[in-house]
């Protein structure tokens, strides 16, 4: 379908610069049945870097929702502790870890809300030990996407060839048009530590957002918070970029310091269903209230995951102007959407986002205000008229967003 | 490309012949990604026949070449614990277990068959709990075939849809087109056990094999022996029928009182690599000499595998009229091919093959002459002018098999 060329391309971005492979080192790519093809690219690719092994765990949403259909939240929720103990291999086993995500956004909108998160909030906890290693880069692992008819066909519901259409699209919001994808990467990840360094220079106590949905919010920010961009450093020391495309510039809010109310700027995907036109009122850092046009039910199972869901564990900036903005396009898929708009996540945040946080404990990280939970869900709030104030300790503001864009 | 009529019918079959699904039973099907369309049609059906969950173990023939090609065979050996759980979990847990195989008989051909092997058995070695309790009918399982692009160019490399064409050959053997395909299997089994009872009541001490090729054997029966067919009893007390199709009568030969020499009538696929016109001869049970006129390096490897690989494992009775072996088409696929012949198998014995066998330990099946090994690995021997006699303990003969077809 996509030529054997550009799929080259992609495979050896994210081999270098997503999970920076290293020789003898193994690899684990989860990959939707789907799209096997890409499989075999990786493996062949994976193996020219110097792999030592290269496994695949599929994945295949139709069956996924036929179980959902017709299995009990009981059968569904049961996670076998060998599948807990194959995630944690890769972390014991210093596996670098692929996922393509192809999801279809509404595969699951048939499902009642509460069975999806019943089953879940199941498999979260059961593979906590997993994702907290993952997020406090335990291991190299890299999020990517590609088409699924499913997928392209919400994304593109009249064109002729949604599939290609879309696949395009990621094309471009991942440079891979350009004759050095993986140069075009070390320049644009320079150009984002730079704005992550400005930020923590500044040291600032929270973040003021404000704009024309009624969007006014005070966002604290952890003590000790350290602002990261695409390149992080995993434990063994060696560098990675856990998105791609990524666009972002990011820290941890402070789970007891945020007041006010935010209203969503973009639909939310979450568990095969869509939530819309929501907004949140804060209150030392908890959600009092919320509302939504679409999606009420899916978005008060989420935010009553656990604790942690009612407060925040990232904000997020990005400008209007980045390839992903520009092209106007409402993914359905976080790792896009994610990168059109400023953004905050309800439940865990990144230990990373604080100094030496890998190496604090869950109690250490919340006593600095990092909150904890077993989700972590991104949900838009940039809009082209979003002003960011940073506020310092002294109570002196800098102007850091002005009309949805950096004026740093 | 095949009507959901006749791959309703199919799924149908393996679950109510094959497997025996009973309500509220979880149900694991081994499925190449290639195939996965059928993986949704058996979910679906198997919920409808009641089940308690349905799980996928995916597999993709590509990759598997992709990593023999370019990783080590240390690397290839290793089996994680949890890769091994995962399959022993099936047993715990009374799961059904379908194997859908749709392997290229050709795809490993380029690959040494010193790493096929020394992979091979580190992999039947770490699984061997599991395939002890597949082989004493700790799980209700069945392996059932489909084509794959590979596979069924292979088998008919000048036809313009080989898939359609090796796909309506299976529906043939598995006698799809009727109007009740699982009550014809029921009459078929009941021919078939008819014979098994027939052998039972004359108790031969062992069965005397001789045709034009050259074949001059005397395979001894294991003490206790039993003759099975299509239909056996797992642990849990219920019916089920491990290969669909399925035209053969066996049995566990005596470990210990093999002699003469025996001629393959067809070549055998193993691991990706073709064997073909070989020969064994036996004294006292064991493997004397060997030869072979193709893939005799792999050959070797096979039969020193462990001991056990250097004698039998079981005796199995196909009468040349059957309609697998009427095609006149060599599937390059063992569950056809084996049921196309009167065939031997090196290796591992089942315990089920003797008396009580199931509950009897490796030691005490040895001491009623049957095989223990990591391998089961079967090699046809019927051609049409193979005659078979049964001779009792005080030394009277009965005719069973006269030029390639049972005379009973």
């Amino acid at each position: 379908m996509y030529s054997t060329e550009i799929l080259t391309k992609y495979a050896d971005l994210v081999l270098k610069i997503g999970v920076n492979l290293q020789k003898n080192q193994g690899l684990e790519i989860a990959c939707p049945v789907e799209n096997a093809y890409i499989a075999e690219i990786f493996a062949k690719r994976a193996y020219l870097h110097g792999a030592k092994i290269v496994k695949i765990r599929w994945s295949c949403e139709s069956v996924d929702k036929i179980n959902f259909e017709n299995a009990s939240v009981d059968a569904l929720k049961e996670v076998p502790k060998w599948f807990v103990d194959s995630k944690n291999y890769l972390v014991e086993n210093n596996f670098c870890y692929i996922a393509i995500d192809s999801d279809d956004p509404f595969a699951f909108k048939d499902i009642p809300a509460e069975k999806l998160f019943a089953v879940q909030k199941a498999k979260s906890k059961a593979l906590k030990k997993f994702s907290d290693s993952v997020m406090s880069n335990g291991i190299r692992w890299c999020v990517v996407s590609l088409p699924s008819k499913g997928w392209a066909e919400k994304v593109f519901p009249n064109d002729a060839d949604p599939q290609n259409k879309l696949f395009a699209e990621i094309i471009k919001t991942m440079r891979l048009n350009s004759n050095d994808p993986v140069k075009e990467w070390q320049a644009h990840i320079f150009k984002l530590e730079s704005r992550a360094e400005f930020l923590n220079a500044n040291r600032f106590k929270y973040l003021h957002f404000t704009n024309s949905l009624g969007t006014d919010i005070k966002v604290g920010l952890a003590d000790n918070h350290k602002w990261l961009s695409a390149k992080e450093l995993a434990k063994d020391g060696v560098g990675f970029v856990a998105n791609i495309p990524t666009e972002e510039v990011f820290t941890a809010p402070h789970k007891d310091r945020i007041d006010g109310i935010v209203y969503s700027a973009l639909p939310l995907s979450y568990n095969g269903q869509v939530i819309d036109e929501f907004c949140f009122k804060f209150r030392k850092g908890k959600i009092v209230e919320f509302s939504a046009k679409k999606g009420y039910g899916t978005l008060k199972e989420l935010i009553n995951t656990d604790k942690g869901t009612l407060s925040l564990g990232e904000v997020a900036l990005i400008g209007k102007n980045s390839p992903i903005a520009k092209s106007q396009i409402l993914f359905y898929n976080t790792l896009f959407d994610e990168n059109a708009s400023c953004h905050l996540a309800l439940g865990k945040g990144y230990p990373t986002t604080v100094d030496n946080g890998e190496k604090l404990s869950v109690k250490e990280l919340k006593s600095l205000g990092v909150n904890d939970s077993v989700e972590h869900v991104d949900f838009m709030i940039g809009t082209p008229d979003l002003n960011v104030h940073g506020i310092k300790e002294d109570g002196s503001s800098i102007l850091i967003f002005k009309d949805g864009e950096w004026v740093i």
